[in-house]
């Protein structure tokens, strides 16, 4: 949730959606492009995930501006090696490249069993979690991730050179998903700035301050740039790999190299699709996950009442709730984007 | 390292090759099988990897003296889809089904350019880590994973009830590789002992002391069974993924089935290989992973002179060493080998 309950407003999602669809066809997308992305920017609003919805369209909209995001450019296939396909995005909206990618992997995956898109030269898709619930929700098995710009230091580093390398997994569950959607680093630049607004402390630590000392103050962790790899040395081993396979497997540019300019842009994302339909029927899947989630959710809490919640699980309400009340976004931001 | 530099002898390669041969076959192990499987246990330990290497033996042949593992029963492939193959491994010994695994996974990849081998009912891998060296040595991309017994709670409570799910990923590196291989918990049980013999305590958070808070010392971890997972939340929610894709995509047991026996054997596991050598030429990959890690080795190190290794750069020398040297087993280990 944004972090000052009364800068905010709730919107209501077709007046938002008329607005973005509106803005983009102005910067040049067209309107199945501009229908498309803002069901991106809209959805992940819908289901709280503010940081990478609405709320960063201003962002994204600059982008276009200064020519790193090119509204109609369409990603085009490269190579092809039966169950993979290297695409080069264009510098195409992040969004649109990641839809097409993650559709592109059911398509091998209904042929193969498996199927990989990497993509090279992309922007920024927003929320992972976007492709993962698109994929589980049409029966798919989905395991995709991205690079980004330098923003976490190596294992015994000071110095910013892994990205947080945002990763998804994604099952069909009772006709949703369990998703997983997780970067590298304990907190978000975001997150670190919600819990800042708030004046709060962090619930775990989540990076260092400027003594090289473990630290729950974001503000601390701010003024370092010293952001917490999950697991401390493991995450930062995680990054790295993840960093590799995607530069590898597309072609395209590492963490280092997108680094260069400054500007997060061009960057290398896998896409992984398997379709649990064809596998052989030794146990009903769907049984299978409910076993595992019920046997999860009897958990005994730590506190007393407290439900022990899958990734994703919250999101449905949410989204039913945002759905019904309205998009609650900042004051200041929707001003800002009836001025784009 | 073992815990106690007192209690260690060194032995020449060859002579514990040949004690371990020897044993396996008195255990029914076919020779063949008995060398394969003496390569795994012998190569873990030259690697430095002691938890999991011949100070495991002794554990590894009581599961088959209690019919657990089936010394001579092969994997056998249930259902095929192109890219993916659906194994069972008939409760052979785990390591044996690994590399059979493996090696089908980078056929099938070198096929259809990415290659998926599912493994249900399988026994430990003992170290993941062999699998990925193994097919980055050959030119392959891996990624594999186990679920395991529950070891681990659940985000928020404090039974356990995830495994801690191993997950590797190797590429290829100048002629040998880089392998991340890592637990979702943020140490193991193994760790933990080690830990405690050594009266040191963590360098991190390992897990909770009997009074749930966040703690260093790993006798008080041990005693609440409470591990902690990488990334608190983050690691708890990978773990749980890892688990369902684990068990759906090989039919196999789940942690929580597995956990019923208090045993940890009919395990299911997942190996993805990737033929990079079938991608397209945009650039040398060997050239863009010598860019990543001569950047990622460029980092400034928090204390001085610190170098900045990536997941699997120290193995190469302690390899090296051992090789020479003898690999370290501790006094009782190594008399207890010489009785089986």
């Amino acid at each position: 949730m944004p972090a000052n309950n009364s800068d905010l407003i709730k919107i209501p999602v077709v007046e938002i959606e008329s607005r973005l669809v509106q803005v983009l066809i102005n910067h040049g997308f067209s309107y199945a492009k501009a229908k498309t992305c803002t069901e991106v920017f809209v959805g992940n609003s819908l289901d709280g995930i503010y940081s990478h919805g609405v709320n960063r369209f201003a962002k994204f909209i600059g982008y276009v501006k200064d020519g790193h995001i090119h509204p109609n450019h369409d990603a085009i296939c490269q190579h092809s090696i039966g169950g993979i396909e290297q695409w080069d995005g264009q510098s195409g909206p992040g969004p649109l490249n990641a839809i097409s990618s993650t559709d592109r992997a059911m398509e091998l995956a209904a042929k193969n069993g498996i199927g990989c898109v990497t993509l090279a030269n992309t922007n920024h898709w927003m929320r992972g979690g976007t492709y993962g619930w698109r994929a589980a929700r049409k029966g798919f098995v989905f395991i995709g991730w991205s690079n980004t710009i330098a923003n976490m230091p190596a294992w015994g580093a000071v110095d910013s050179r892994l990205g947080n390398n945002p990763l998804v997994i994604a099952v069909p569950y009772q006709n949703e998903a369990i998703v997983l959607d997780m970067a590298m680093s304990q907190y978000s630049y975001g997150a670190l700035e919600v819990a800042q607004l708030k004046n709060e402390k962090l619930s775990v630590p989540g990076g260092y301050d400027e003594h090289g000392k473990l630290s729950y103050d974001p503000v601390a962790i701010k003024k370092s740039w010293r952001a917490l790899p999950i697991g401390y040395w493991k995450g930062a081993g995680l990054s790295l790999l993840l960093d590799i396979l995607a530069t590898i497997l597309s072609g395209g540019l590492s963490v280092s190299e997108i680094s260069k300019d400054k500007i997060e842009s061009k960057l290398s994302q896998v896409f992984i699709a398997i379709d649990i339909r064809k596998l052989g029927n030794f146990k009903s899947i769907a049984s299978a996950i409910d076993q595992i989630i019920n046997d999860y959710q009897q958990s005994v809490p730590e506190k007393k009442g407290k439900s022990i919640r899958y990734p994703g699980e919250n999101i449905l309400k949410i989204r039913a709730e945002n759905l019904e009340q309205g998009i609650p976004v900042y004051k200041s931001t929707w001003s800002e984007i009836q001025k784009l």
